[in-house]
């Protein structure tokens, strides 16, 4: 997918909704536990339920690596069932020296077919290139984070000037372009906003930490928008886990349709 | 496995060899593929063939995730054929927030059985700390790097003084002890590791870039060995791919033992 069909996916369906697929099996409602794939069972069920708010979704792998071999496999049956217009995030944090960043772009683009990849930037330039050679694929690179951790590395002022993450945007956004990068920033640091956008003016950014993490979308909008909206919004365990009983489905359409339409507002 | 036990090994086989199973399927001799798990078979006879002479072996998880859900069956059968008294380490460099570097935690300790997994430091203290909860399993926290990407980020002046692998070192280093952390230094850049012993005197170092990656044996073990050798050396394609033909596994035993005993010769 490229940046103007994201765009037109946003205007057309009045959200940046993205919704991270965290599915954690000790956390889905008890009378899946019965389907043959618990995990693919509650993922096809939240898709139905959230298609038409949402713009992307984002898998993260830790979730499904943790239930071994077969976990991988309900990811692979989630892959085939995202509509190819929901833009498709691996949230992986991979990034490795070069022959073996080529092989995790193997897996995810090509074996599992995601749109794009979260990339942690410590090792450089030639650990994130091997994810840029791919036609509409992105890569989606750590900057500024929304854990406390965040303030260990990312935020230690540099001898040059500025910090670590205004370091990872300025040199990374020469490794490619805003068609083909991303950048991850957390909404719980939504101030820093203004900053990152004299920086990478362009960029679509993926803002984590709404919801359950506690950030606030409107300081974001505010901050963070751009011509192209520019901003992904992902909310995960706050719409995954609104309902624990047999309406889990519908509760979680009610917690993303109340983003969606604060979203809506602010476009 | 804890630091007296590994330590015991490397007296025991005068060896402190760690064999990177970074198996491409396209690299492996071609008599190969017409075995049902081609890369199961070469791990196997690379693992016979060496295991008496180096005391890790180090699966990259990209070249097994690469081949999607059979490479992962692929790396589940070779832990299960690694001996016990063999370190085992998941390349992986993973991080995540909290409860998702949990998730990677299970995955790797729990369902593969991993002595220690390498991670990225960019997300700070909450990113790695899941990891460390595990009895006698170890996290292999990356600080300077064997590739050329190093010097994008690594090796950036602090404003406070030190660099900012010094920054993860010092910091890193309270989150646990040299029984639980060891670190990932390149041998590419050898004339570090004095400043690293500085820091870091007792833990276990992990240091790839010797062989394929030009790195010196000799340097890193006069400038990194301490009391209890505190090294694991790496070495992965100059091993598994030193012959292409059916002898291919004789002609890695062959490879390991020039490293083995000039590692002997150090110790």
């Amino acid at each position: 997918m490229n940046r103007t069909q994201l765009h037109e996916q946003i205007l057309k369906k009045k959200s940046f909704l993205c919704i991270g697929l965290d599915t954690d099996i000790k956390k889905i409602p008890k009378h899946l536990l019965k389907s043959e794939d618990p995990v693919f069972e509650f993922n096809k069920q939240i898709i139905e339920a959230t298609h038409d708010l949402c713009v992307s979704y984002k898998p993260n792998l830790a979730f499904y690596e943790a239930n071994g071999v077969a976990g991988l496999m309900s990811l692979e049956k989630t892959m085939k069932i995202i509509p190819e217009e929901i833009f498709s995030i691996a949230d992986a944090k991979r990034g490795d020296i070069g022959n073996t960043s080529t092989m995790y772009a193997r897996a995810l683009f090509e074996n599992y077919g995601f749109d794009s990849v979260t990339v942690a930037p410590y090792m450089g330039s030639d650990s994130v290139k091997p994810f840029l050679g791919y036609y509409d694929k992105w890569v989606i690179l750590l900057a500024l984070t929304s854990n406390e951790g965040a303030f260990d590395f990312q935020l230690l002022q540099l001898a040059k000037g500025g910090t670590l993450y205004e370091e990872v945007l300025k040199k990374s956004k020469t490794w490619g372009t805003a068609d083909n990068m991303m950048y991850v920033v957390g909404a719980t640091k939504a101030e820093y906003l203004a900053q990152i956008r004299k920086i990478i003016p362009d960029h679509f950014l993926l803002v984590p930490g709404v919801g359950a993490q506690g950030g606030s979308l409107k300081d974001v909008a505010k901050y963070g928008m751009n011509k192209q909206c520019g901003l992904l919004v992902n909310a995960s365990r706050s719409i995954l886990y609104a309902g624990a009983g047999e309406d889990f489905a519908e509760k979680a359409r009610a917690e993303a349709m109340k983003i969606q339409k604060e979203m809506a507002g602010l476009l």
